[in-house]
């Protein structure tokens, strides 16, 4: 099917570009010696977690239930990167197939002892990453010692094994050439935690961190033996905008339709905050999200169907019925409210993937 | 069902308060004559437009083609209140029910004429609001003669009806007591507008507007005779924080878990932007919602799958597996990021309600 056949807003994925990501972080990781498990929350469908295992990758990261059950089909060995609390939850982790090697992180006692007990229940053992804090201040534990402490009684506990540490260096933000200090920043604490780890006999056999950000810079960081780098699939705007990727590497696009040009300077296309997420890029440029072939037009408002078009950058005027492909901001959370994806190479569509991983419903359960 | 059965997050809906702002919005109408056909993107749920259309709306209002085909098993009186572009959207909108009656906004000659060859071909007349921009400058024809030269043309064509003007007074976001002066501008415009069209024989038989954040001063703009206002069903913290709702009024809430308290001053619950959606607050207190039961307490700043919630005002200190009820800022948003709600008397879920107009596809058809 020709793309003028979908209806819009739609979100499409050029499939020879995804294809060349994914390539060009495998290489990067062998070439390294980086293991890379990929975060599929980017895009949240089996088939591109297939596809980013047939690229090297040694397994996938989730955040949410729904997403380890999906994705449970795809590869043996999964890390939940998500402190399950509640019991719901550990519910439909330790439902999860006993084929899989399964490892959670987490940053509390609270939550290790619940997995050890809920597991210990159903004579599993699952594996633990002590999520350590370097720097963003969001989860992990903020010092060595608590992280000695948790790694103990992962150790200890029936139902869990210690596998190691995991952090996540999200505040890393700036342009790729200045990141060298941060990470720095990022190496000095994780030496410490090691330290602290080894000379208790708990040296970890895996230190899993990276973000598409840093991620070809990973191998700054000494002690790091995997990354979860995963928007890398995709890439956006935000991730060009710091020199993380080229613009040629932006493979998700949402397609639009221009359904009204009454207001002088403007169009308003029907791609708005439900169908490219409201993610104001805090760069030069703005606003949200930015035309695949016309860089000079951006979306400078969003409306929840509505995408306006900033014509003052341009001469191009588009007429109503005129179709555009937008670069979001934020992909995750475009790609989020997509149902489906639509492989398209060529102008031609060539695949629709359900985006199965969405939301919070038990998979195979209605 | 108890509250802590559900797996978070969660979308809740508390009946009573949702029954009471339904009641204060009927009753409003009723008082002031106007007619109120609520815009279902609120809540994209079919047992709530029926809850609408029970307490004395005289139709719905949607902005897609899934909305337009869920809400037509609930009312026979649509306002498909958004241009609708393209061939596939006019191949679902003529393929809605002949017993709806089907009015349709927009604000171009292309989207007016090809919507009425469409009809024609199907042997159908479907009526036509013509769209003005009263000050919002998003959609709408700019000048009083546009608007006559669309309302003309609707008459004229096979395939269409014309009804007459809609507006959306969605620049006027100040608190309500300080909306007298845009009120009467947008009152002066409308005039202007209803004059033009009156001396050409083409007075409005409609004349549709209204916003949640000034629907209770809608009776001040003279010759209004429908409010579409829809996210007074719920209200949110925006709408609150404007006046245009009591916080007491807040019916949507969303059930998250604590999964973190390992930073210091602040706590992270398992909402994040994929349950809350981003849309900052720029009001005092800013952030992304605010708890229900802890006024103090604001989430500070969403990940996807993480809310990180401000202790710096309160001596509150939660541990990981407590749970807290969200107000979002906009709560369209929020519920657009559930796949059900569910309805809560009392502390017991009621009911769950799939939220079947969200997405693209074609309903019924998987």
């Amino acid at each position: 099917m020709d793309l003028s056949g979908l209806d819009t807003p739609a979100g499409l994925v050029d499939v020879s570009r995804m294809h060349a990501n994914l390539e060009r972080v495998g290489s990067y990781c062998r070439e390294h010696g980086l293991s890379w498990r990929p975060h599929v929350k980017t895009h949240k469908t089996p088939e591109l977690g297939a596809a980013q295992i047939a690229a090297g990758a040694r397994g996938l990261s989730v955040a949410t239930p729904r997403e380890a059950e999906v994705m449970a089909g795809i590869t043996n060995d999964l890390l939940f990167a998500y402190p399950p609390v509640g019991r719901a939850k550990l519910d439909r982790l330790v439902a999860l197939p006993e084929s899989l090697e399964l490892t959670v992180g987490l940053d509390s006692l609270e939550a290790l002892r619940a997995l050890g007990s809920r597991a210990a229940e159903e004579g599993r053992e699952l594996g633990v990453l002590v999520e350590i804090d370097v720097g963003l201040h969001r989860v992990g534990v903020p010092t060595p010692d608590e992280a000695l402490g948790l790694a103990r009684e992962a150790g200890r506990l029936d139902g869990t094994i210690y596998r190691g540490v995991m952090l996540y260096p999200g505040h890393i933000r700036s342009s790729v050439e200045d990141q060298g200090p941060a990470l720095q920043g990022v190496s000095r604490y994780l030496e410490q935690v090691l330290d602290v780890l080894g000379s208790a006999d708990l040296t970890p056999e895996v230190v899993s961190g990276g973000s598409t950000p840093t991620l070809f810079r990973s191998h700054e960081v000494a002690g790091l033996t995997e990354v979860r780098a995963g928007m890398c699939i995709f890439n956006d705007r935000a991730i060009a905008a710091i020199g993380a990727c080229r613009w040629e590497d932006c493979a998700y696009t949402v397609l639009a339709t221009v359904v009204s040009t009454a207001c002088p300077g403007q169009a308003v296309v029907d791609a708005g905050s439900k169908a490219l997420a409201r993610e104001e890029l805090r760069a030069p440029g703005g606003g949200y999200g930015v035309l695949l072939d016309r860089p000079a037009v951006t979306v400078k408002a969003l409306s929840e169907e509505h995408g306006i078009l900033d014509l003052s950058e341009t001469d191009w005027r588009p007429r109503v019925g005129d179709r555009v492909r937008v670069i979001p901001n934020h992909v995750c959370a475009s790609v989020n409210l997509q149902e489906r994806l639509y492989g398209v190479s060529g102008g031609e569509v060539g695949d629709v993937w359900e985006v199965a991983a969405r939301g919070r419903k038990r998979f195979g359960i209605q």
